[in-house]
């Protein structure tokens, strides 16, 4: 089963390597991974989706929060939150197969953004599940390369991960 | 100075860390990474960009070579790819502001995808200028929560990463 974890980390030099070093330690396999900056310089969010039981969920968010650069760790429920991914994705379209393309990037809501004599780039980000769908619908035609960003989310509603409890100060005052 | 590099390696668990243990031992400051799978399974990309001259990317480039997992290195060249980052922000939009929110979002085809009695979530995809002026634009509103995947990049007409010269492989001849 796929779980989507939020960790919020201070941007240091190295905290990337502490947390994938615990993930490789463990052999735990992470699906995807982004890290990106936050409305906070000094932070920074990363979001994991590693395939595991409850019980190896639980464990990766118990060793996550006893590292010292971690802020907050929250494992998101499904339901709770959107997730998004972006794709780019070149496909072989000369110029007979060209509008075709297009009419798919058009009801996708997938952007064209590179065109050459022989290929077409499109942009498209949406769930793994429409991803998987446009991948489907555009590999007759050739594709050439695709270049994905891995998994974000975002609680949905006004729910804020960063505001929830403070389970990983808690951890620090403990564990450390 | 912002160096773009795409990075091939084979997915497997523990990958992620030696590649980011090798930025963390020589303090290279990652500004992004972002990873995910590829049109082949077996095959992971990493899109890493990172602050520094020209020397330091030549050794980074030298040391990603020597991985044995690394199936190939590629520092991208300005002007040579397209590069885009998916946000989502969720941000204040209380009744009254809420039409000034989606005419913002609407010039910059930013897409609605969340909304409460008190907040918008905003999906947007771009390059780092684009972001940054969409974050100004609504910092006034009060952002409340931003998640970001991330740069990728990919090499604009029919150039494709994969399918350049084989440096890594030779690398790994001479130097394994």
């Amino acid at each position: 089963m796929k779980h989507t974890i939020s960790v919020l980390v201070e941007n240091h030099a190295g905290v990337l390597s502490k947390v994938s070093g615990l993930f490789a330690r463990r052999a735990f396999n992470i699906d995807s991974l982004a890290v990106g900056v936050t409305e906070d310089p000094a932070v920074s969010r990363m979001t994991i989706v590693v395939n595991g039981d409850d019980y190896t969920v639980e464990q990766v968010e118990k060793q996550l929060n006893k590292l010292i650069d971690v802020i907050k760790v929250k494992v998101l429920s499904s339901g709770e939150f959107i997730s998004e991914e972006l794709i780019l994705i070149k496909v072989n379209a000369p110029a007979q197969s060209r509008s075709e393309i297009m009419q798919i990037a058009d009801i996708f809501g997938a952007k064209i953004i590179d065109v050459s004599r022989s290929m077409l780039t499109l942009e498209f980000a949406g769930d793994s599940a429409r991803i998987h769908t446009l991948e489907d619908m555009l590999t007759p035609y050739g594709i050439r390369e695709e270049v994905r960003t891995g998994t974000i989310a975002i609680e949905s509603g006004t729910g804020l991960i960063r505001s929830a409890d403070n389970r990983a100060a808690q951890a620090h005052s403990i564990d450390n």
